[in-house]
């Protein structure tokens, strides 16, 4: 895996991932080990190092973005539970995930919402217990 | 328009619509003067009376949710205008909107990013003229 | 739950509920109970309440145009199979949904169409059964 | 163009296109007379021949389910402007039209819904003057 | 059955289901055979018959085109496992499937991408074992 | 603009998107040189330097799947514009783009094809003009 190590890209995007996505962010990485190695790679280098670590937003905020983002397009749980993981890692509350969901009604209906609600509350218990 | 006024939840969602969508708002409620009469009081009812008075988020938060939302599902053009002119109403600024649809960017692909950046582009033109 | 009793809306939104999605309904709004409470609150007043009550069309055009409205946005499974049952409820034959279904198939084509006749298959060899 | 005249299919698609859609319906089609003919003949032979000619719906129901549809998917407003007049052709009011419309909000949000109110608008203003 | 044989289209269909989709193809369709009779009809006919049959493209096209479809919509994993199973009976290679999701990435993003992914993954490892 | 140029995935996507997209790719990223400088670089590094530029498919293959993916998600006819002339630039014919779409039809149904078709017309009419 030396080729990854090498770019500063790498480098920032992983110490993203682990700050914001813990260790689920690293278990989809690891799990794209297989088929879809260089999806990983993207993913780092991209999602996380180019994106998440601009400035003018905070990781909550872009946590707050993208969780809105999965449920509006749907189709999209376990990437939902991986990122209403991070949106409590980043220090989003119970309450302000729920809320996001509930602000998203107007705009895309209930069932998205529902089928996020029921996401989040199995990640919630988790955490609970 | 008398069984309008009466209830607490019109007033309260028309009180919010102006604080946030300002003039945009009112004129889409107009526009649907003839067909959707109803549906606009739908949307001051529960869009901004029950659902944007909730606690929990403000304003700028709900309406950096609602345009990931609008943005996201696609196909709401009008919408989006719209929301970014609110979103700018209750104080998120230019670079925070296209912050916003950049964070999307991993999440939804270039396309729908694009889309809403030209229209971003066109709400921009027009406040800063 | 005094709150929830006082408004007119709820009253009108509950006895719809139980008249069209009969157990199943109270089922969806029961599993809310921990983090979605309000959300419930909201589907029974605004969607059972204000929607399903309106005159110009029956209970069996509403769920026709539920379960049509359902089935073309697709990652809806849980909530198609509770508006088949409300489907069957309130009058709607099994092959009338199927036909209802068929009818999406030149504007959705075949996947999202499929997806949908597999559910209605569980919820029919349930009531079959 | 001899090919087309020959099936039973394209006879019985082409009647149930004139009785559904009238003249819009044969514009598309004409529309596509240079890059999309084949598609044209599938139009007529598999959506008005095999699926609109089948029994245990009638045309009313048919044309319901249609607008349903394409207001749920989106970027459809072309197809809802054809789907719209042929309601209206098959006995659709201009009300039911709208009912159906705001029965999707709570399954789609306000936006989808919005988008096809005003093509309605457009489409029942053409038919008034 | 009898009437399904009758036609030229159901047998060129049959033929293309078998040689394209192997034994998935033909499950997906006896699985129909309880509510779906019809449907199952169709995608012979219509899918299979007339537009698999078609010139102008090869079957190893077509599948990339279909696999393509059908991550780019969404909420259509069973059909995904059919038809990467089909991509490969038709002479696609794993690696070739893997990066035919890859180059999506920049036009529907990441979490998509990763449902095909994993979908591939689960076909390759029973191909494999 | 330094801060571009010294980065061999900038470059080597400015070529790749010189070469596939001709003058309508670079107009695009022009167009953005206002709001959303930005994701106008992530194109070319991202997506023309780290995704086009990869083994395993050719470019041809690679348009084939944009414009399929393009179609099937809807709400892109501007990047379809551009996307149309990509595939004729690499040496896609009229007919075959034409085919593609018609593949589609099965999968997402004939409106978003006959979008796709409309777009496509326009850009033919265009080039044989």
């Amino acid at each position: 895996m030396e080729r990854k190590e090498q770019t500063e890209r790498f480098k920032k995007g992983s110490a993203n991932l682990a700050k914001i996505d813990g260790v689920g962010g690293q278990a989809v990485i690891d799990s794209l080990a297989g088929v879809g190695e260089d999806v990983g790679k993207y993913i780092i280098e991209f999602a996380f190092g180019d994106i998440y670590g601009r400035d003018a937003l905070n990781f909550q905020q872009r946590e707050m973005i993208t969780i809105t983002s999965l449920l509006s397009q749907g189709d999209t749980e376990p990437q939902l539970e991986v990122h209403i993981n991070a949106a409590l890692n980043v220090g989003l509350t119970q309450s302000e995930i729920v809320e996001i969901f509930i602000q998203c009604i107007p705009y895309v209906g209930f069932p998205k919402v529902l089928n996020a609600l029921f996401v989040a509350q199995k990640v919630f218990d988790k955490q609970d217990n």
